[in-house]
């Protein structure tokens, strides 16, 4: 999302503005599938004070594409990917609550991705980086939370691909957090979110242009990314919000007869522009290893099944969100999650909303979200 | 489906198994938004035998793919699409009915389609193939009928696309037909199936092989194709049955270390099978003009209303068939389908069926709706 967020600042010619500030890990980080980084980074931004008793820290684990720009800031002001949820007053108040939102691990956003350079090489890691799985995003978040000198947040939120990170964070690092808000997310993949982003990434690796990851950076494999976009927007939103939207409205007829396969509803263009809007903006080959870390997460790795993933928490509080007309993460994985920590944590709260937008519904859907973190965090 | 049918026969050497017969429309063939054919072929199956009154026919569209060969016969052994509904004591009883199955006009298994010859110019029609709808693959199956001297039949059967081809020709032949069965099917595409279809004529559109429909017929743009079909695969089945026969079922780890994004998950390798499966067994040029025909029907059209397209309807009895977890042709249309018939229809039954398989229940899900059929013909 990119518009003028809350804050007015004159454009100083010249300068970069960024929010963003990072940490280099010391050493070698060990990834949880084998293999480490050399001294790797890991970008975050913040909003609010931490105050004096180091408590009132929020960490944010995002979806696959975001960075760490969740909202404006004077620094930056413009808009975040979740502006209308931190802020002064807002359900993440950061009057009250110090927030932290990391880029994660594998990203290209400021964090050590694939499109980053290897030190060891001089060379960008493309396929050599390691596997990576939301452990090591998991642990990318620890590393910030230590290097600000935080020893226990008071709450670890993660929306879609970030409430599993932040499932893995709370399993792996159990004293830290307080409280874990999941929106949107599960205890692991399904077959068909796994098949969904299979093809996803199949579209993005079948371009010629992605030359088995060794694509130009100035000429990188767009056609394969829009493809991939547009079967994600089929799951990111709903069959349901579509039927009112755009129903069977139809694109002029003259463009019809232009291009007999370029497209007849408005549907199709809606899908061209959503197309259009991503690809370019994320690296392919960090969008292939964060989607393929999305299928491999298992909270029943942790222990060997998903009861002994869960008794490793030592959370006082739970927030679990779903929606009803999310496919991606379909509502009874937000149950098996909330049933899972209600188990094992005292004060679980399930929220199941009826929204039409489905799983993108936390991006777009505020006043259905608002009202849930708000009073959680109130 | 390729396998032993019902009837054995000896393998006759060097001869061509088949049972499809074909008519050739005589002079110009009008098509439904323009254009026109030069004496198109129809080619259909035929099973049973026709009563003296010539009162016994069930006339049968097919899904996008499916050729006319719904069941095997002594003339082809071989198994049909549909060979254990199709039969002597199966619903669509063999012994008591004529049953004949057409293949849709604009496909590849005998009637003329854009892999045709175009007889105007000796080439191959490729893109110059007028605008295909399901009005016209209706009107060659109403072809079918009148040359085989029919001028009543006891009923239409259509499954998922061929539902909305049965429709179409109930509507624009309303004396014809003494009944209708609609399998899985709607009165018109929702924009959810509309975006699936627009992104698999894309990724067949997309291969480089394709060459603008220009492609050499014995090198397709078969990439293309086996990604049109896993997406297919997805719409095709459901998350739900994925989720119990997949699960997060793995591959081995040996081949997993192989090529970081080859497939991890047993659901990957499905997709993979199934797509090679169908790529190069359907011409692409057929694909993307039945698939957008399939976008374009709509019943409202033919009138101005959905309830003015069910006005022209002189039927006697209407079933509609469909499944709980279908999401290409989800229940609720076919619930609006059973709604819209029953104004209009004296006798309408409507089997909403708990089958998990998806929309392809009516393909592998036979127990669940072999008694609907046979209550119905019975």
């Amino acid at each position: 999302m990119v518009g003028p967020g809350r804050y007015n600042r004159p454009d100083r010619e010249g300068e970069t503005v960024t929010a963003t500030r990072t940490i280099k890990i010391d050493g070698r980080f060990s990834m949880h599938r084998g293999g480490y980084l050399e001294s790797p980074t890991i970008a975050y931004e913040t909003w609010g004070t931490l105050d004096a008793q180091r408590g009132n820290a929020i960490l944010l684990f995002t979806g696959l594409s975001p960075s760490a720009h969740a909202a404006s800031s004077p620094d930056n002001p413009s808009a975040g990917w979740w502006e209308d949820m931190i802020g002064p007053g807002l359900p993440l108040d950061t009057e009250r609550y110090f927030v932290i939102c990391v880029n994660s691990l594998g990203s290209c956003f400021g964090s050590t991705g694939p499109a980053s350079v290897n030190p060891g090489t001089g060379e960008r890691y493309r396929l050599d980086f390691p596997v990576l799985t939301l452990e090591d995003v998991a642990d990318g978040g620890y590393e910030v939370v230590r290097a600000l000198g935080i020893e226990r947040l008071y709450a670890t939120v993660g929306c879609s691909m970030g409430g599993m990170s932040g499932l893995g964070f709370c399993v792996r690092h159990p004293d830290l957090s307080r409280a874990f808000v999941s929106i949107s997310s599960a205890t692991r993949a399904l077959p068909f979110s796994i098949a969904v982003r299979s093809l996803q990434r199949e579209l993005i690796r079948q371009d010629p242009k992605w030359r088995n990851g060794n694509y130009d950076p100035a000429d990188p494999p767009i056609a394969g990314q829009r493809l991939a976009r547009k079967l994600g927007m089929m799951t990111y939103r709903s069959a349901e919000e579509w039927e009112h939207r755009f129903a069977r409205e139809r694109i002029s007829s003259e463009r019809e007869a232009d291009d007999m396969f370029s497209g007849d509803f408005t549907v199709e263009f809606y899908l061209e522009a959503q197309a259009s809007k991503f690809a370019g903006h994320f690296d392919p080959n960090c969008y292939l290893y964060l989607s393929r870390a999305s299928d491999l997460f298992d909270l029943a790795e942790h222990g060997g099944s998903l009861a002994s993933g869960f008794a490793k928490l030592r959370l006082e509080r739970a927030l679990v969100i779903g929606v009803r007309t999310d496919i991606l993460f379909p509502i009874h994985q937000q149950q098996e999650l909330a049933d899972g920590l209600d188990k094992v944590v005292d004060d679980v709260e399930f929220a199941r909303l009826d929204c039409v937008k489905g799983h993108d519904s936390f991006l777009v859907d505020m006043d259905a979200f608002r009202p849930v973190l708000s009073r959680f965090f109130g």
